[in-house]
């Protein structure tokens, strides 16, 4: 297991974790800018100011102090500073700061830790990695966005060593125009008992929709019909209309939720589902929303979520729509690496150990690893001009391929070559530091 | 100018600069691995306990709390958190944390984020990225690492967009044996005083050697004699034995930095020279120390220092000994963008966008995009079905060389091929998505 937590919530891997770890970061950062969205970094730390102005998840945040902190230190909340506890905070800030600089609509994407101040004992993880994309426009942002942005997650999700993914989408418009046009009006409450869904049952949603959103026993029963239905293709819109709700808004969320299923079914089939019983985000986002379940993992919770909002941010008179998803790297390398759905065939870059038959020829062992690497071959020095056996050991226990025995090394005749030790099947040939190349699959780790 | 600051301190990039930044990141990461490195992550926290045990530097660190602690949050030092202020204490801890699981000698590369927290008035970065390398031993670790790593680390900056760098080194023993064969015993007072010798000069370094160290006249002109030797080869060595001092310690001090000079001179000529100034860390260093500086941006400071260190870390009865250096990313990629010494072929990872006719025809467009980012080659889809010739600007504004136009925007007859143009040329010609190859260097943004 390549695994560890000593201090709870925050996770650390071994190296030959950290490698599964660095090719899904690899693996969706290509994908990503395949798709051509721009890396950004913000830094790690925001005003409290902007950190608290979410509401109930300033629970959640580190606040910073200077150890020696000083009496004219400004602690107003302006000044004082926290951790970002999300990657959607700073970027609003980033846009605001720097729209002047930027081109739009801005396609940005953005791999960083984020940090919540969790209670210890809640074993939930206080520093994790998340992987974001997100497109703002300046003014306004097309519909097409919102089909586009789940499909180059879809794409990333592809690209790693995990079980297929489902994307689960939903939109704000369906069920506000749903709930509005059954004659329900507190939205919030009917969305937040909805979202209970999986947790309590029908029965007893039935019953806080009746407690918090006033819903008769109809409109509870269309409420959870709505609920029920889920669909990967377009079919689902003659389902919401047998129903027999009327409303404009429903009408236009019905027309892009098709949009989006029948695009991704073109697109990528196979990977992109309607279900209207997602509901978690749906107080905040305001159009398309997304959650994303690992086929045999489901109880892990959405891996990659998001959704479209009307304003990230505003900068005078203008205003900056956008939508995005993000998909939380550590709990997903946490679960490939628990669940050991992929290791790495090294757990160290090198493909070549460069032995050394006495301390006195080292350098002649260095100007082979450096004609290796001038041609791109990772390569190591023997540590010790140990045994030739316990040479071939220490490239053993690391996983190294292959060894290189320097002539002077490998015989006592000066006019012969090097030669090249597969450890693995024992064959050893004559080689030529400036010719020779490893099998392209054993260049480099590979993870599978 | 693609930077910028708005909070003092925490430095951020325009995507422009963020280009340059993942550039000296990719490069130096490919040498670390071409060395046989294996990446590693610490997390961002280590208990106040250790961050605090350095003495001094306590003065910089910021410490965390829960905006919503609670009474029975545990804020005793062990358990109190501080943000990490260098790459060395948190790899120590990891060392001595999971030592049973990994491999002796155990070469890492780690780049990371840390942060200090300076006066805000002070100007200096506080949060900063710093790429580090460092190889521990179990029990031992040989000399040669103390050659070999600095020579990584030239190689890695020879790698980047900047001036050549000169590492200036220099040996604990060397002076320490100097010092004592010279009658001198408060080794760490006269290492002080001559750390001081750029800023205030011999005469006001001799008065406090006099002073703090209680050195003769004699002896102050003998160690300022040492200080004033420096060169590319061993020639040192004479100079110094020139001077009359005798100490063992000297004798195996000047044989391990001549060695070093000289195999750099072979494997690297030019980048390594002996310095015997170089008095910074010589008090926690035992061995060789390194610092680096950028011709023509000497005042920027080392931009690559470290030194062999004989105990990172001890676990039980086993000790484990290191040599490492460390490159300040951050203030290197600032003076990048500061000084102008690169900047990115374009502000996106984009090479094609592919126009889009009318609305009802962005499918087509859009597969024509998956067709050609399924070879690799980075693609957007035109925000909105504009006149062509907003649709060229969008890509023009952002420095994508070629515009896409799918068969049906191209012309009017079915039969006709897609077309491509390169908006710096003008030229247009037919292609189709499942062969078409951009020039290799147009494919990605490059850097210069």
């Amino acid at each position: 297991m390549a695994k560890t937590a000593a201090l709870s919530g925050f996770p650390e891997w071994l190296p030959a974790g950290r490698i599964v770890e660095q090719h899904v970061l690899a693996n969706v950062q290509r994908v990503f800018e395949l798709n051509g969205f721009a890396s950004i970094e913000t830094r790690a730390v925001e005003p409290m100011s902007r950190l608290a102005s979410k509401g109930e998840i300033d629970k959640e945040i580190y606040v910073l102090r200077r150890l020696q902190a000083e009496e004219g230190d400004d602690v107003s909340p302006d000044k004082q500073l926290g951790l970002h506890y999300d990657l959607t905070v700073p970027f609003a800030r980033y846009v605001t700061e720097y729209a002047g600089k930027l081109d739009f609509p801005f396609k940005r994407y953005q791999i960083q830790k984020v940090w919540r101040g969790e209670r210890p004992q809640d074993g939930r993880f206080r520093e994790f990695a998340q992987a974001d994309i997100d497109v703002v426009g300046a003014g306004e942002l097309p519909f097409h966005y919102e089909v586009e942005l789940p499909l180059v997650m879809a794409e990333a999700l592809a690209s790693l060593p995990i079980p297929a993914a489902r994307i689960l989408v939903n939109n704000r418009k369906v069920v506000e125009g749903f709930y509005r046009g059954l004659g329900l009006s507190d939205i919030e409450a009917v969305l937040r008992s909805v979202d209970k869904l999986d947790k309590i049952g029908p029965a007893a949603v039935g019953e806080l929709l009746a407690r918090d959103a006033g819903a008769n026993p109809s409109q509870i029963a269309a409420a959870l019909e709505l609920a029920s239905i889920s669909s990967p293709d377009a079919s689902f819109v003659d389902r919401v209309r047998a129903l027999g709700v009327e409303h404009e808004l429903l009408d236009v969320g019905l027309a892009e939720l098709a949009e989006l299923v029948e695009t991704a079914a073109e697109l990528r089939p196979g990977t992109v589902f309607a279900d209207l019983k997602i509901a978690r985000g749906l107080d905040y986002y305001t159009g398309s929303v997304y959650e994303t379940l690992l086929t045999g993992h489901e109880q892990l919770g959405s891996i990659c979520s998001g959704g479209r909002y009307d304003s990230l941010a505003k900068v005078g008179n203008m205003n900056y729509p956008g939508v995005g998803l993000s998909i939380g790297i550590s709990r997903l390398v946490s679960r490939i690496l628990g669940a050991e759905m992929a290791a790495p065939s090294r757990a160290v870059p090198t493909a070549v150990l460069v032995a050394v038959t006495d301390e006195s020829s080292r350098r002649a062992s260095q100007k082979v690893a450096a004609a290796l690497r001038a041609r791109g071959i990772p390569t190591d020095v023997a540590p010790s001009a140990a045994k030739f056996g316990k040479q071939i050991k220490y490239a053993d226990k690391r996983g190294i391929p292959f060894v290189w025995f320097p002539a002077d090394a490998a015989s006592d005749g000066a006019a012969e070559p090097d030669q090249i030790k597969d450890i693995r099947t024992g064959e050893q040939l004559p080689a030529d530091p400036t010719t020779w190349e490893p099998p392209s699959t054993d260049l480099w780790p590979t993870v599978s």
